[in-house]
């Protein structure tokens, strides 16, 4: 048992750390007066490009992909650079070319694509040319039941034909969302997890229309490209664009999911951690009744609880990237769920505590506590609310054989 | 004992639900509409002055204040029309000229204000042609002690002279809210209690300078005319315009708070209740792994927990406005902080549910849920954060001889 | 709507609190003692039988039983008694003749006895000579459910024959305790609620065997006779025994809920009030770290939180009783299951921090917390869990037609 | 980064195991029997020597103990071994002569003794011949805070005497616990961490009075020689019965906690992980309301939950030992506070959602629940309350130099 990181995990712990410290967060308030100076615009503002150039140039890119397209770390090694990320969450995951929903799908093209998706799709994103985003969720079903899934992909001749609505396809404002995984059903017929594929689809495809961007409590993130309402309206796209084969739509799905938990979660104690960094600079900074806050009882149980609660579900989500790297993903299921569920609700408890101390500053944009709040929150719903894994954990473990 | 509404109540409890169902909740969409239309106003949308015409027409207006200049009800048979209007918290309560600050500005001209204040400010509030903003909370102290407030008011011959920085002024963004209660130091050497005084700052006065509006997540508020942050720079106003006397400021405040709070937290259990009304429509309606979302435990745990908290604090709010009616809002300072704490929180807990049960349409805009709890969320906040009122209460309790 | 007491209620609770603080709470080490040097019995102990003699005589008797033959008292007047009694549980319900199960099985007798029945078996409770156990839950079943009991009753010419096994048969290892109320299956083939019925059962029928004590988190409770395991084994009675007529028994059983919760509720509230003034003391006389306890944030953050859920969660049982009192037990459903999950478990909550506050003598029987505590937590068992009143009633949430 | 454990602990695994499960856990219903027919006995009865025999002659023996004196393992794999004896604690611990307060006792003998405390001591509690106690809690003070200690140890020549007062002290009312070790102040006038010292006094010295045993909730732990209230009137002990050194009381106190809490921590989880098991096996079996518990949402959601609280834990726990290895035990402070705090109550919370599945036979002891609770209750205060540890914590995080 050893709770070290090997060496090569630490050089790349200090180097995004210095990143992060140094170039991203220090970009944030410069993002903000371009966001603010741009208002219609979904793009990449000059200063992501830059700290992407920068990032790029210091070999700190694709970090999150194992492989020789990527950098070849394990989930092990990434995950404490992801936590580094989650400290700047509009700047230094993108600055790294690891921010979703890239990621999942550059893995999705690397592990199923075939050459030629890869040539076309793959190639770009890795070198940042393009951007993508993934169309799963569907606005008139509970989409955490995949079954449920109603979007059509209907074969046609060499072409298949997509009809149906999506939405929170994230970054599918951007225009350079270039290419768009869409999944849909393929055979109603099939068995339940054989009824869904995953097909390609390029934006610029007739009959793919963007509805509607939407918001997640007040913020539209247009700074990295929003979330979308799209229609499928008989969308017609060359059979070569199927991913994998008809009915290896929740396969994949299912695989997209053990990394970007990891990464997501790790993101999200890296917002922890922030918070934590910046309510220890408030509270022995600010003075109320006589006293810094951080001579306060509360203030203290407060931190003493976030830190518990941090070093704890780290070394979860390290235990379960630790498995998905030495035993597979389907074997860390139950620890892939735990973190899914833990991790963001307790991150989303860190930061309402920490808006708490700041006070009304707190729910401003004069802290990145209200966003990241708005960030976590979301993170408790998406791939499907807590509620559906909380069961699905619950009803594995009451079918372990005890021994009582 | 009797939890029984009387007859005038009742009447007026039928008469604002009809309205606020029927009315004011069939406007909202009509209101996005007109805010996604005019981006950079933050007068009141035409919209809003329908209903309020509509509710003036219909004597549904200035219900909250007491005494001949209102509508003449107590503490105890505003309360549940308070509730009601929160089921539509961005029209309702403006419908009916009973929207924060207004209402506790009004409450202080008409209690402490004198005969030419209350001709010159307080009958245009009370007719709907201008409106208000207060001016308390302060950027560099924490000023839930409110001997921290730094803002200076410097008596000089006939006038005085104003120097500070406000924030969290709701309302002073629209350009209609033409007059401020500004809260300052009259007097540091003063007894602690003593040292603050209050004045009327007309909007136009040379001086006083509209910063920047601040968001709460990311809401701006524009339908309400948002939140300012205002400097006052050597602002000079008539001597006269001092409300009560030099020193009564932080009285006014205390005055001022008691029945602001069972307003708000009635609103919010209003909210509370509208939340459930979409919880429980949806949850009828909505399928998932094959059962209404109605007919799965963890919903019906949901919906029965948030019952329990919204019947028992609906109580302990309406029993201290039955204290501060009876015994006066001295005798209820425990109950008045008791529900200042419980209420939005609880609420807030209320939501976050909701916006669960809703999935990603709850964090969006297209459920009023997200937008809720952000004003739930402030209200833990709004005078003075929860753990200020918990420290006071415990601090309170522990000094009661006991009887053990 | 009015939060007073009525003249006699108040008059009522002054002469109740004098006797707790007065007679009730300086007889518990005298008890103690009592119980030490008695390891075997399950009788009264000479200082119960004291205090009931000295309360008779004082009037304080029977309180909680409406109409002629009690105190003739609605259950918004007794609620604040029973609230008095909840200072000494051991001592105050029993020496007023206001204890549990025998409360409810003389409601069970008034309301649905015959005149032979209530002679012989009422009249003699009333007066204090005799007591008796309630036999409803059983070992092999989840009796939260009702239908599961399996304990039969059937019919044999001019006898019923009673065959089954009860536990948590609460008073019946107490000698004198005469009579058992005992609910068994007289009709398996009747619709669902129909199959039960209720019998009168003498302790000394042959086949009645009190099979073993049981303990509550290591307490035998032999002050009040404890919880028995009984078998009935082909126990025969008179048919005349039989309560109500075949096929009554669930019936009776909701019938006596109502005021048991209500009793139930206001005890467990008195309890929590006790422990709050046993905190005061505490906190103001012990000093750590330099300050008394009273001093230290989170001591008053559990107070103060202490306080405001016992004013909610008080006035959510009076109206409970109000309702019932007004509009009917049936009427009052939700708020008597409300409290029935709601109370308990605040009332649990507040003695485990009143327990942390007084460290390891909070555990010991140097204070009377640990034992409130298991008391309070079988609450949360007793009369089914939590759980399945938070299902039913979150059940009959959603089928309100909602207004939204 | 390395999850596994190495192969000797694997094996030490499986031998534990097998033996708690085939031995220890059977004997649990023997051991209640024996207490049943020995009221007022405090010594191991019958069934633990046998255990103790068994265990000793497959070298489970002191497994606790580093260096050649015990089994000589590490932090990192004793913690797994300590879980496993958590699964039957009144039994599994003492068979292995690895419960407290001995082996905390023997550790410091181990560390901190002389040659002749060795031999006259530590070989006899290591063989297994003696039992002993550690004499710390006082009553009249709150004794989290040290300095509070007010146990007088005044040399007197060639002699120390003591007076004072001690309660909680484990294991004293057996007779076989023949050597008490004992805080006391020596010098009140020296620096807050130099004014204690601690002292052997061999129980049958003059002047050593037991007074009482106490109870935890309902519990007196009659099978491991309960908790004892005792006085030392005056008690004169040789000079070379001190340990140490004069003013060395604090560091030993500290020494010894570390280790203690990894014990009491993976044994708190054993106990998480055999009520797991129970609730698997009744919610299994268990039918209410026409289906198993097992297929019911609420109990699906507590064991996901519980399993959650317990993996996360458990690597807690594990890193925290694994640092104590590593770095030691004065770098791992924060850890060492965080699993002292969190553990316990997360532990509580599972036994009592167990109970609440189990109905009242979990509040019996027809389950362990109940008084594994007790067990898990009483380690939220031994050592010092949550709080201020809570508070300890808090503070060094808020001086940790942040990044932000």
């Amino acid at each position: 048992m050893d709770f070290n990181h090997d060496d090569r995990t630490l050089d790349l712990i200090d180097r995004v750390e210095a990143f992060v410290h140094e170039r991203a967060i220090p970009a944030e308030p410069v993002l903000d007066a371009q966001l603010a100076a741009t208002p219609g615009e979904w793009r990449f503002r000059p200063v992501v490009d830059e700290l992407r150039t920068a990032a790029r140039a210091e070999g700190l890119w694709n970090l999150f992909l194992p492989g020789e397209r990527g950098a070849g770390l394990t989930n092990v090694q990434y995950a404490p650079l992801a936590e580094r990320t989650g400290w700047s969450p509009r700047l230094a995951p993108v600055a790294f070319n690891c921010a979703a929903p890239d990621t999942g799908n550059m893995e999705v093209l690397a592990d199923f694509g075939t050459p030629e998706q890869q040539a076309q799709w793959l190639d770009p994103l890795l070198a940042g040319d393009i951007r993508s985003s993934f169309c799963m969720t569907e606005p008139d079903v509970a989409s955490s039941d995949a079954t449920n899934i109603a979007t059509r992909i209907r074969r046609d001749g060499d072409h298949y034909v997509i009809t149906g609505r999506k939405w929170w396809s994230t970054g599918a404002m951007n225009p350079d969302a270039a290419i768009f995984i869409v999944m849909g059903q393929t055979d109603p017929d099939a068995e339940r997890h054989r009824q869904q594929s995953m097909i390609l689809v390029p934006r610029d495809t007739p009959g793919v229309r963007i509805i509607r961007p939407l918001t997640v409590f007040g913020y539209d993130d247009r700074d990295h490209g929003g979330h979308a309402e799209i229609a499928f309206d008989d969308v017609r796209v060359p059979a070569g664009n199927l991913i994998a084969g008809e009915g290896e739509g929740f396969a994949i799905a299912q695989a997209r999911l053990g990394p970007g938990r990891i990464h997501h979660c790790m993101r999200a104690i890296g917002m922890a951690e922030r918070a934590l960094a910046l309510v220890t600079e408030r509270a022995n900074s600010r003075v109320a009744f006589g006293r810094p806050l951080a001579e306060q009882g509360v203030v203290r149980e407060w931190v003493a609880e976030s830190r518990i609660q941090v070093e704890a579900l780290r070394l979860l989500v390290l235990k379960t990237a630790w498995l998905m790297d030495t035993v597979g993903n389907r074997q860390a299921m139950t620890e892939i769920q735990a973190i899914k569920i833990a991790v963001p609700r307790a991150v989303q408890q860190i930061l309402d505590r920490a808006i708490q101390l700041f006070g009304a500053a707190g729910l401003s944009a004069d802290q990145p506590l209200a966003e990241m709040f708005a960030g976590a929150r979301s993170l408790r719903l998406a791939d499907g609310p807590d509620e559906v894994h909380l069961n699905a954990l619950g009803r594995a473990e009451l079918r372990r054989a005890p021994r009582a």
